[in-house]
């Protein structure tokens, strides 16, 4: 059984075709530009040479179109038709209290995911498009969906209600849901398995760290707090935003600055973060290059690391206790020198990092605390695609 | 010597007369709904009957006037003339980065104060009521003032900086300043006392639980991070304040709500909190009370309770350990079930407290931990206006 899982932005298509049997990628690529001047199309099939191809597309539709072809072409394909796609998952980044599992689509979940548009303006419309442009190109394909918020609806009221009039919960919605939440269920498991013992046993926090961060406290298995709320401006402080900040400031700062609500929104979640702060890039691995000469590189990683270390600290305590900390995605999976920093500072909870395991660079899972460590330390190298994958193999199989 | 302590708020003026060799309260009070049709001064000499009167008050220097009268009446003042009073100390919300110590006022001090006024537009204009009414009412009379914000100007950058862009701070100061800082810096101090011990060798959290909250991270002796921030609307839930909030729902309210820039600061400063979770109160003894049959109540309480368990974690993780949890104010000092319900559930720091010795009522400050607990957990009452009386005196004497 193959499965075309899809990642569709306002603009562009990401797509990786699996084989389930293997759960191996057979051609990975993406769709940028679309409906500007001239778009480009990635296609990287598994064994054979990339191919980049800039060519009008103008729209979803037609960008998926074009990965149907890339995916069956003659040359550079890597099936022989379009029939050998038995089923397409896309990921969608908010399922509000709705979507508490992936499901296949239906009418009915269309509708919701258009009623969840105001929730996240900016993503869910994209994703609809890439769905409604599935169905035009593969209308008897079965499609299904996976949203970043469903692992994080086993919360309890005491984690996701912020204390503001009711009101604002029942009419607008207004609570934390969390984000990446296929890579904090698929890290997790594959933490618990490779360590050979039960999640549900486990006390584990999973930090999720990229360009967007957000940590997640596991208990019984479940999520049980994240950092990310109702969007993911809220929690850590990431690339180019800002995370946690006094409520009181995005008002004070409208009005000293004359800013419009797009505005001081644009400038939290677009300007702030290690960009502001280092005055140099929103990218850990130039901040960490720099911080040796640079001050402001050097406050911006200080700042950055303490914040992890004070989640870290916070979950331990909703938790009662701490077993596992799991370090993932972009910065998490490859900044030696960010997870040096956060366990070093984390001693009291039993935290002790093997200096040489740390260091070692690997696509496997593995521990990088001392025999010794109380609070066992891992990477775990996330895969979302594959969980996207594997929910919808189990849904359409 | 004898020190008279004000905390002049916009329609009020709260008092103190310190006789500072035995640190005793001679007398205390209050002029409220100064300016409006009927004032009421409540004035209680420490060894006479209360004197409660309704008069027309119309400004701040009619209400000095009117406590000087009081301190010194025939009948039921304190002292025989207004010149056994050696000096005046004030409190003050906000210092700004400019106060790092209580100072003796001045010109200088008075403009500076003024400039203030942006940073804390509800309180700073009130408090220079205050002094200007003092200066009209005993102009040879030293004045002190002493900040909120003071205590706090050792935090090192990463605890007080956000990350957002750096003309915010440049430009208009915004960064946290944290507040209850006399508070934080009293019961630290006492706590070490009791204890026998060196402040400055211990690790310490001190819980300031009012009506308004905050944790403050004491570290060498000094504030390393505190939990209100550039506002006290930050941090902890507190009785109508929201606390920690995703900086994004401000304008996603605004927006769908259509509310001003005031109204969102109302309804996150006045309208949030204990009181809008819970329907109910803002006052935890209500929401205490009412918690076994009312589930909103119930609620409001995990929610409170858990915000503090996290920022304790979260401390003890920034300061990487724990030696002390202090207690103190309104809810900290007589909630007997808050206490007990955030030390349960930090077992995993090695906090043990012990039942018996938490539900002692008593104004001393004291252990409520066990003997085997590695960290000490104590009830330390605050007393704001005696260190504000103490920092006048050592100033002016």
């Amino acid at each position: 059984m193959k499965v075309l899982v899809i990642n569709a932005g306002s603009s562009s298509i990401k797509y990786q075709l699996f084989d389930m049997i293997h759960e191996s990628v057979l051609a990975s690529g993406r769709v940028e530009r679309i409906g500007m001047d001239s778009s480009i199309v990635t296609h990287e099939p598994a064994d054979k040479e990339e191919v980049v191809e800039v060519k009008e597309i103008l729209d979803h539709v037609a960008g998926v179109k074009r990965v149907i072809e890339m995916l069956t072409h003659e040359e550079y394909g890597v099936v022989k038709s379009m029939s050998e796609i038995d089923a397409v998952g896309h990921r969608i980044v908010h399922g509000g209290e709705t979507f508490k599992n992936s499901v296949i689509v239906t009418d009915e979940v269309k509708s919701e995911i258009k009623r969840l548009f105001e929730l996240a303006p900016l993503h869910n419309p994209a994703h609809m498009m890439g769905i409604l442009a599935v169905e035009a190109n593969l209308p008897n394909v079965p499609q299904a969906v996976v949203f970043d918020t469903a692992f994080h609806q086993t919360m309890p009221k005491s984690s996701y209600l912020y204390a503001i009039p009711k009101t604002l919960y029942k009419k607008h919605k207004v609570r934390r849901y969390g984000f990446h939440g296929t890579s904090h269920a698929y890290v997790s498991d594959v933490a618990a398995k490779t360590l050979g013992k039960d999640l549900a046993a486990l006390k584990m926090i999973t930090c999720h760290i990229g360009n967007g961060g957000s940590l997640t406290a596991i208990l019984n298995g479940e999520s049980f707090d994240t950092s990310m709320g109702m969007t993911p401006l809220e929690g850590l402080m990431m690339g180019t935003r800002s995370g946690d900040l006094d409520p009181a400031i995005v008002p004070f700062v409208m009005n000293k600055e004359e800013l419009t609500l797009n505005e001081v929104n644009s400038m939290l979640n677009k300007h702030s973060g290690l960009l502001a702060v280092s005055g140099l890039s929103s990218d850990m691995r130039e901040i960490t290059d720099a911080m040796a000469d640079n001050e402001d590189a050097k406050l911006a990683f200080d700042m950055y690391v303490y914040r992890v270390k004070k989640y870290i600290g916070s979950y331990a305590a909703a938790m009662n206790g701490l077993d596992v900390v799991v370090f993932t995605a972009g910065v998490g999976e490859n900044s030696v020198v960010l997870r040096q920093s956060v366990c070093e500072g984390l001693t009291f909870l039993g935290i002790e990092i093997d200096e040489e395991l740390n260091k070692i660079r690997s696509k496997e899972p593995r521990v990088i605390s001392s025999a010794n460590s109380k609070v066992t330390v891992m990477v775990v190298p996330t895969n979302e695609e594959l969980l996207i994958a594997r929910d919808t193999y189990n849904l359409v199989k």
